[in-house]
């Protein structure tokens, strides 16, 4: 079969010979309709930090490169395997679906309480082995495999994982209705943010930080209130002036910039929340003294649960999220090198979401 | 009158002509018997980076250098001023009293909510104004002077401020019931949290992290379960194994070095919480991924409030906080410099709490 596969820093590869998966007992046999392609794809696509490396093979898959892309996809369920054959209330060949990419355990306390985003051995298909989106077929947990009503589009279902992403860095910033919001970055996570706190509608103002003119357009069309360039504003003193003087009650890091995550730490108000959404490379130098004057508090939002995916799946079918203007993009898998994954390199700002037709 | 005042870094005065303090009408007026001093203290005394400069006064109290020192003070209301004279609740002449040192607005949304301790213009009695402990007389807020039984000394009674800050700490941890903890550094702070933990008697361990030799033996008499060196063991492999794989629920940061803050996001368990009470120069490094892989939080905790003044007061009396350990030097007034502040500096491993006796 077809697959886009990494084999090394900044080489990507379209097989047409890879074996095709077996559907283990527990799995569904999954066709791939649209993938998206992430900051997390690029980032791993450039480094050798996120990948597997040879000599160290992920815990779970045992796989290290090559391995097949793609995290973000809906498809259809091809095959099930034996057990969940068993299952009547199980997913069924022809199920429509969008797909969790969730690599875990399934032994450790979080994988025992749900939580498996916070699995010991957390891995990401698409990026860690499991096979990726970015193929002819894939086998996922059927668990995995949530059904997308008919209302929802397989390209719209390619953004529930994204979607998802967001809506769990939602969740763990537990806002109250009412509570002013600060967003530091308006990229695709960030915008999905927006998009998530809109659905919720919780009342309060969703202030933007953007630097970019084109993203400072998108954050708007999501749904912020008011939106910042910290290269023209004081960023901190206009989320107090805005906020009667207290600061927003939380903000959620979607920037994965020091000095985003430390105007964040000044600008929230005493108490206040600051979520990590961002992936970082190296050590983050955090102004502890402006968190500690306050008694502000970060936490960290890694990923998602079934439950956020079930939760955006509901908020696109009643449509209380409004997603189809965060495509930019769509290409085949042929593009996917040089109009994918060039085009969140080099065209960053007007450049949301990158979908890839699976199937031309 | 005679204060131990600040001219600026290294520059303390033991002077003998200062203006002795009016009573406000809301104020009591305190003559001090014993005071501590503290690793801010030593700090303050050292940089110009706490005190208020020159051309920077503290906003609520106008003050710069010379400032007078000391904020861990005990003593005896010798004055009460007009409207505190007409409260029968109010602090009488003759009280024994511990002096909580918060300088703040009573304006700020946290000063209404009781949590003075997060008021917007925040400051310390005896390092910004408004006087110090380490003086013959000194006025402050009725409010602030906690009365003290009989039964807990003016000695232990200079100790109720240090205590309090860790007592705050604790609280802010939510520490529930059998949750094991582990306690970075086990200087004069980290110590006090070890007492309050041993105080709360919440059944987990204490796990403590010092590489001091003599600190190790101060920690395990506070009530420390397991003492762990970093230059020997593997800290997050020992708590990992010391807590069923898991490790601890919470840690306190007490020892305000980077590699300690790290160990500790790194050590506890899946959605745990670090606490830091330490005081920073310099923004800290911090290993984000490691926050991020297991959604673990990080909260702060300055000072105190009120409450916990009156929780540590009462922990004292009732003999749950046993803490006679913790003073290691009595000094004169006269010898606060050589014998204080440089006990601090050279014999830092020695040295828990340097008492200054305020009255010779």
């Amino acid at each position: 079969m077809r697959a886009l596969r990494y084999h090394g820093p900044g080489d990507l590869r379209v097989e047409h010979d890879i074996a095709e998966p077996e559907c283990l007992p527990h799995q569904v046999k999954v066709r791939p309709a649209w993938c998206g392609i992430c900051g997390s794809d690029l980032h791993a696509y450039l480094s050798d930090k996120v990948i597997p490396l040879r000599d160290v093979p992920h815990p779970l898959t045992g796989e290290t490169w090559p391995i097949v892309f793609g995290h973000e996809f809906s498809g259809d369920i091809v095959a099930v395997g034996s057990d969940v054959a068993k299952d009547p209330e199980g997913p069924k060949v022809g199920d429509r679906v969008a797909c969790q990419p969730t690599i875990c355990c399934n032994r450790c306390h979080s994988c025992k309480e749900g939580t498996v985003n916070c699995c010991d051995d957390l891995g990401f298909i698409g990026l860690m082995g499991g096979g990726g989106g970015l193929s002819d077929f894939i086998c996922i947990d059927a668990k995995f495999a949530h059904k997308l009503p008919d209302s929802i589009s397989y390209e719209i279902g390619a953004l529930v994982e994204p979607l998802s992403v967001a809506w769990h860095a939602v969740e763990i910033a537990a806002i109250k209705p009412g509570d002013d919001v600060l967003v530091m970055g308006a990229g695709p996570i960030g915008l999905a943010v927006i998009q998530c706190l809109k659905a919720q509608n919780l009342g309060g103002q969703i202030i933007v930080v953007e630097l970019s003119g084109k993203r400072k357009e998108f954050a708007r069309q999501c749904g912020a209130t008011t939106v910042l360039d910290p290269q023209e504003e004081d960023v901190v003193a206009k989320c107090r002036s805005l906020t009667g003087g207290q600061g927003p009650a939380v903000a959620l890091e979607c920037a994965g910039v020091a000095a985003s995550m430390n105007a964040a730490c000044r600008a929230v108000r005493t108490k206040g929340l600051i979520v990590n959404v961002a992936l970082w490379e190296e050590p983050v130098p955090i102004d502890m003294m402006a968190l500690l004057f306050g008694e502000k508090r970060l936490a960290t939002a890694i990923s998602l649960t079934a439950s956020d995916f079930k939760a955006v799946i509901d908020a696109l079918e009643s449509g209380r999220l409004q997603v189809e203007g965060m495509i930019t993009h769509r290409i085949k898998m042929d593009e996917v090198v040089h109009k994918g994954f060039e085009a969140l390199m080099t065209q960053k700002d007007t450049t949301i979401k990158v979908l890839v037709d699976c199937r031309i």
